[in-house]
């Protein structure tokens, strides 16, 4: 198969600082446009890219003509569902950023716009594709899991500095960070596992979350307990740790999946090539199967989270 | 196939009210058990049932060794998940009160409990089976939707009186009711629909909304509008009404399902036996089938609106 000629739609921090380079380093894709509303102003970055024409919107690009596969969108989850559905109705593959809509019910609705018009839709999850996670996913495959502990702590003025969007509707707080943790521990425990409580810290003059402790269950009868604990005031180095006891010891995944460690022994295994050249190589895998990975599950136990938890008003928050 | 043999699980209001009279009208189900906490106290239902034998809980139900096929399940959200394992993996058929659980990723966990168990599993939306809804479904299959919009209007005071837990954790407020809503749009807009942004207005003294106001969009990109109003505070005769414009008409389903009307024009067609008779009839044909009816969409539709939406304080609410 040939390369998959791709555009990148939305060109901001995350499509500049990962999306670009990854697609640069990966054979399977061809980048023939960048698509952003300033693409005008952005000309460090069309000289850096020259094979890769720029355009105004999705429908420049559309009504150009010039031969495009798929688009990557790294837009705002806002305007993300019209440009994913004009896409695919064009016979385009799609992948999404995360999180992939504002609610679970959008991102079904995708999924059946996608397997209606048989294109490929990849609902991406960065973290799913850190160092270590695929050789923690093959140690604990033929494992009983037995209960889950979730601690993902960073401190929110460094990773969202002065981004007020984050405390607003549909902005989650600090849930935000922890789906990517549920997006690592949905992957890892393919049974699943569930909320049935949650202790949610607002601050005063806030609408989201600041902090959260959650309480939940393996899927199943005796399925053994999860617990999370979400921080969004921790200065100094995150701590983002999913730790998973089994009948056969007990598995840790420390710095958001960069590494693994077995019953308090660092056993980490080959490296993938990292989060955003892993997910595009997987991307590329779906592309050539022609198949979806949509996957709901860490939207869903957000939406869960936030609609059975006991909300507490705590301090202001002010940057 | 000779009759269901069933237990019911959970003798309070709703049981003794809808589920216990819909079973004796139901020639397809023989009501073997009732089992509740306070069944010893329960005289008066145990004299009106004389062939149904008491238990104090699942436990007891399942060491006595009687023949039974199904359980319903009636009681509170909290408890259900446990019991419907426990009777999946004794090899009982289950039906589940509405809402099937705390949160979407629980009834995701007890489908495929189920599925693995190869039991039916029915989680039940009384509010499906009202009178016209089936015809409102038959008039739609042939039609393009262009817009909807829900109007849920009633009184807490008189649906729910002094009961606080609607207002606390898990509570959903007015969503109570509107899934109710959404559970009748779900199966009337097969294509679906999602909600883009929502309004919620909280109580000062309280943590659930009293009222909300959502918007969304038909599935697909031309997908016309969704809008949503729900309120708490309605005195006198509810309002529950379901308007949908299609390329050849307009539909309107008033009182929960109860009528139908088309342009204006009242269209009942031949009745259903009603909410909690027409939904034994379909557990009836799933156990038969021995399939599956686990629609966590209503659920997944509440989830988005409190994730997504904004939180405005208005005035405290006593009863």
């Amino acid at each position: 198969m040939s390369s998959i000629k791709i555009a990148l739609v939305g060109i901001g921090k995350i499509a500049i600082d990962q999306h670009l380079p990854a697609l640069a380093h990966n054979a399977d894709f061809e980048l023939v446009a960048l698509v952003s509303r300033s693409i005008a102003e952005q000309q460090e970055i069309l000289e850096r890219y020259p094979q890769a024409r720029p355009f105004h919107d999705m429908d420049e690009l559309l009504a150009s003509g010039i031969a495009v596969d798929a688009v990557s969108l790294c837009v705002p989850p806002t305007v993300r569902y019209s440009l994913a559905v004009q896409a695919l109705e064009a016979g385009l593959d799609v992948l999404l950023e995360k999180p992939p809509g504002r609610g679970v019910a959008e991102v079904e609705s995708l999924r059946k716009i996608a397997e209606k018009q048989q294109r490929t839709l990849f609902a991406s999850w960065h973290s799913r594709h850190a160092e270590q996670v695929e050789n923690a996913r093959v140690w604990l495959a033929d494992k009983t899991p037995r209960a889950m502990t979730i601690e993902w702590r960073e401190d929110v003025r460094f990773w969202h500095p002065e981004q007020e969007w984050v405390w607003e509707a549909g902005g989650m707080g600090v849930f935000d960070p922890a789906i990517n943790a549920f997006s690592i521990a949905t992957l890892l425990l393919p049974e699943g596992f569930y909320f049935t409580e949650a202790q949610l810290d607002i601050p005063g003059n806030r609408q989201q979350p600041i902090a959260a402790t959650l309480k939940g269950a393996l899927s199943g009868t005796h399925g053994g307990s999860v617990e999370v604990t979400l921080d969004w005031q921790k200065t100094g180095d995150p701590l983002w740790q999913i730790d998973i006891t089994t009948d056969q010891g007990v598995m840790t995944l420390e710095e958001g999946g960069a590494h693994l460690v077995i019953d308090g022994k660092r056993a980490d295994g080959s490296a993938s090539p990292g989060e955003y050249p892993g997910l595009y190589q997987h991307f590329a895998e779906l592309v050539k199967r022609n198949v979806l990975d949509v996957d709901a599950r860490p939207l869903t136990l957000v939406a869960d989270a936030l609609m059975m938890g006991n909300r507490r008003e705590v301090a202001e928050f002010h940057w």
